[in-house]
């Protein structure tokens, strides 16, 4: 009889290994791996992935590239909302779970597989962002979830695949990373407790910069479309940023944050082009967008962004607040600039030809074309009527 | 006959000196000046101060400290709320005028003035704000505004000093400060334009250390009651933070804000002890309230930076957003640590009795001593329910 | 010399006309009269229309029926949005005046004419919703509002008109009235105070039905399209429910609101056919909208309605929100059954295939298909747990 | 050896009836049964509920009153929010039984007992609300659901108490019934479909008057104190005003909700004082609360309705809104006059020393004392100015 197929989200860590071994030998099926890429990994962890896989027993594996996926139906509109949680994390890792969970689906669709699984325990918020795209895309899929189910330690893991002649090293690091395009997370014991930070050779990368460095972001309708004058792909851009932000250490942080599960966690995080960009884009928004919309934008955002962050991506909501967002951006062009230093950035200004501030009808705080003395005058004693009333009612 | 009696809100400047002369000379009134002082002006100033307004031809001249005033109902809320307008800038110039407007109309109470007067020009929001709290508070007192009136220009104001004999030394200083406790605010060619940030040597202080220094900031019940370990009054802690801080060149920024007069106005600011205070605070919260506390809390403090910052302080729904801001500080007590870099600092981590993250249920994203892998399951299966249903109805 | 242009927005009252008089003989201008129908109005309000502006000495007189312009533009999105200021008041009168001088702009485009004109007192919202329409649509072309300027009692137009022969009988009424097809508003002595309602033979129409009657409703992404079975159009839908609507006397209702000016401002309105279909809609929504989606809808939906109410029509925000509106209205097509009794009306049920309520999925409350008990109790031990969290920290 | 001891929250109906008997004998405990009165049930209902208590097999039973409990908890704060779930329904039984759940927990403490049990199925929301209070306020009781454990249909439950010999009759009525002080709530076969209302004679009480009346609320910071002139206290007031609705059937309506689980819930509702007593309330407001004040309420009071409906009343979160909303109610004093008809009420008006409408600035569209044409001109050139530099930078 032929074996079922089962599709598992592959990250080439130890509980998804754990989960090909286990899911072909005890539960005697086909294992099929994904990785849906949300970084840009290079050439030699592609590999590495793939000897992974198959030393630990798959029939296929896969790789797929859906950053441009991730960038097109998420991160464009994280950066139109300027989606910080908190005001602090640009929810680099939370976003990317779904799409990596939808790709797991297309995946299994068209390999005719009746089985999707991953590798999440039962303690975080990954399970819940790969259940809920699982039941809600593929609702005649079974979903499996050896780690969560079996509730394996490490060492179980280890033991158990070691017993299989699995020859992986699987040595624990000291720190896990989470490396994404629109940010990456560290956890380590630092981050279990409340108090400490990570020290400063865990990050992913350390400030090699003396000097400052200024850059020209451009955006058009919101997107970023060129840095210093050379237009790139977003995704370049992205990654370029990366790259220059990381020089300075820039875009580091730490984030406290209510899980879907219900418990407060914690966790590192370094984002330089994220933080780079949003706040590249707020400020040209500040520029070019009325009060009305600044505020309004922020509240929707805020929602999207909980969406997002509580795997709730697919929600119709999450839908209709991505076409207002786009509303918003059609005049969110301009070039914005950045000065970098060791360890933070400054956003200098802009230069918008839809700036409401640089304008024809004169300056703040000038004397104005537009009204003089008397007409301000007027429009103060409109402008306090309701709370004087409000003081001669109840003096 | 006796001279009308007319109290003046004096900073020592070419507009409010102007006043004081042409109040006396032209209007014929007898002139008393106030100071309200929100930042702590040393003896030098405030004898400079006295010196001038007699020099310009006040009957008397008072001043005020009114920072204890402006921090119990202004910045503690503002510092409750961790209001930053537009996720930048802590208001701390805007809040602090309608105090110092209240101050001028209970002076002028006390001496039985029927006349207020400010020197603000007819072009920003300055003189929204005066108006507004002397036309609510002194409703059967008339307001003079004659450089507002009279549409002089600078030039126009040192002319008539000069031929009314008033010496005092007007020339025009590049960059224009505005000082105050809670953060100072600098104009100069820079932010009259969209693109340019202001040079190292305009800002107030310079950075001049080269290493880190750590923090220990203790707040309770949402206030900053001790730095490293000492017990401080809350003035006392916000003037020493604004020095360490200063020092290290943080807090600054630059803010492009929507102005009451309906104009876009941009401002640069430095406010260490402020940015600072409010990201520890804001951390703590993020330990101790839950996520509904702090998402209503965000909304909430929004709309009380939003009134004070559009002269709306006496509306009773500040009132009533004071009040709730209040109920929601009784367990944001705890020791919040700071790290100082040169041009930025990083809030390290909190030590506090309430923390809802650090405790005995166990850490997120390890093994729970609350639930497992089944109830987990179980969660997910009714979680994901509605956007079943919806994906279900409309495949 | 040629004449100067001025075109006057007309309604046939007294302040109109007798603008038209004094633009005319005292300004020496050339009048156009427009008319911008948001009613409806049968041939003999409009033929005497014409024969008051004459009479009163227009150059020319122009009518236009706006009423699908309004839909299109303003009442779509205010059903959309299920928009009653303060639960109570469609906006019948406040958003059409916005599109009346859309329409007083366009009109004098067309004729080259540089000014523009209303008959709005000094004392409403109604002359800012003029104003700020003429401003920002024609900022080349400048405001005459006579009757604000002159600050002229009724009486003393009157007395002008007789002076000038202008025969019109303008007998003040007992109560005035603005009809239109989103609802018709009434002023009289009650209005003035806070106490009294309207007596029942000042309402536009009374009831004079015993028995009950049900109707059916059918709307398609949003927008009524049918009634009983019988396709319409949205105005000919519109007009039918108020006619019937009427004759129940349902649809009536006393607005205590805040005006632009600052005051609160009470008004008894009529909009049997916007109440009808806002509840209609408001219910099928319910059906086929997710929890987010409703919520964020009516957030945004007050925004909107608060930005119409206060004459801000014209901010980028509302096209912004408008986007938003139409993207939640997709799967909002079924039928809602309505029963009028006189004085009150019920919202039935609906029918609809996107329906979330009606599903295979089982029902609330029944055994389901999709978790049994164990699932539910893993689920409410995890939804529990944020607030056990708080309860064991702060017991 | 003693039999531990459970405290059931007991109903009189059959499901509760069934843990009595099921508790006793299967599980050999201790049953000792509360019913926590939200209704104010007659003394012959209570005589009888004792009676079925003890003859399916209590060891005790005790009832208690905690309407006032409910009122000052719970309605209290309802009724200042204006509190109506989608515009619709008050919450009459959502908030009550977080209410119950607190009197058996309190009990329970009273009695030594380590057990809490409810009779809920595993299918509504009232499992959620039960067993939430529970675990949060007595985590190291445990609770007993066998209702919900053992998934037995009606007909089983039935059964099985007549195997025991327990003879109560548990015919099953066509229509379910929760009565409750706040409203009662209707289910039926109507509820399960989308489709139908339900039949006039399922409604607790039908319409028996043929003319008007009217009512005098007197209301004093924000609760009802007097009726028709007559002092009462508030649960009599409440009770008197359900039974004067009542006749004339008003307060009735249909709501379809989102329910905690995630499907939607149908329920038809009949809640005449809750109605009478919001509108009234709410109108009252709109005469003494200021815009801002108006504004944040309703954002607030949707928040704290969320809360109570979705069973999380115990988070921190609603403490703080409590505390919000008392602060508003400072001036919400005054009387509101009401008029009933056959099937609807009208609110009339209000009479209030705080009524910001009717007042010595002079009224809306009225000449006013308070600013002339030049004011408004002024005022209009200032509020139109964001939209004209909008239209300016992008025509």
């Amino acid at each position: 009889m032929e074996k079922e197929k089962v599709v598992l989200a592959y990250s080439g860590g130890l509980d998804t290994s754990f989960c090909i071994k286990y899911l072909s030998d005890e539960l005697n099926l086909e294992v099929h791996t994904i990785y849906a890429d949300t970084y840009g990994a290079n050439k030699e962890f592609r590999q590495e992935l793939t000897r992974k896989a198959y030393a630990a027993g798959v029939t296929s594996h896969h790789y797929i590239d859906i950053q441009q996926e991730f960038y097109n139906k998420g991160i464009k509109y994280l950066l139109f909302g300027n989606v910080m949680k908190h005001q602090t994390y640009p929810l680099s890792v939370s976003s990317e779970r779904t799409f990596q969970a939808i790709a797991v689906v297309n995946y299994a669709n068209e390999l005719g597989a009746a089985l999707l699984a991953h590798g999440c325990t039962g303690a975080g918020n990954d399970q819940i962002r790969f259940d809920l795209v699982f039941k809600v895309l593929a609702p005649d899929k079974k979903i499996l979830s050896p780690v969560r189910d079996l509730n394996f330690s490490r060492e179980k893991e280890v033991e158990y695949l070691k017993n299989k002649n699995v020859n992986i090293d699987f040595s624990k690091a000291q720190y896990s990373y989470n490396e994404g395009i629109w940010g990456s997370s560290i956890g380590g014991k630092e981050t279990l407790n409340s108090k400490d930070f990570i020290p400063e050779d865990a990050w992913l990368s350390q400030c090699n910069q003396e000097t400052v460095e200024e850059l020209n972001i451009e955006f058009k309708h919101g997107e970023a479309v060129s840095l210093n004058g050379q237009s790139l792909s977003q995704l370049t851009l992205i990654h370029q940023l990366n790259e220059i932000g990381s020089r300075f250490a820039v875009g580091r942080g730490l984030h406290l944050g209510d899980t879907i599960i219900g418990l407060k966690g914690r966790i590192a995080f370094e984002a330089p082009a994220a933080l780079m960009l949003i706040k590249a884009h707020e400020l040209l928004e500040k520029h070019v967008l009325s009060k009305w919309q600044l505020q309004i934008k922020h509240d929707m955002a805020t929602v999207y962004g909980n969406l997002l962050h509580e795997g709730l991506y697919l929600d119709s909501a999450a839908r209709d607040i991505e076409k207002f967002l786009e509303s918003t951006q059609s005049k969110v062009s301009g070039i914005v600039k950045i000065k970098l230093k060791p360890f933070s950035f400054e956003v200098i200004g802009v230069d918008s030809p839809f700036d409401l501030h640089n304008n024809k009808f004169g300056e703040y705080g000038e004397e104005s074309k537009l009204f003089n003395a008397s007409d301000v005058k007027g429009f103060i004693k409109l402008y306090s009527l309701p709370i004087q009333l409000q003081h001669s009612v109840n003096p």
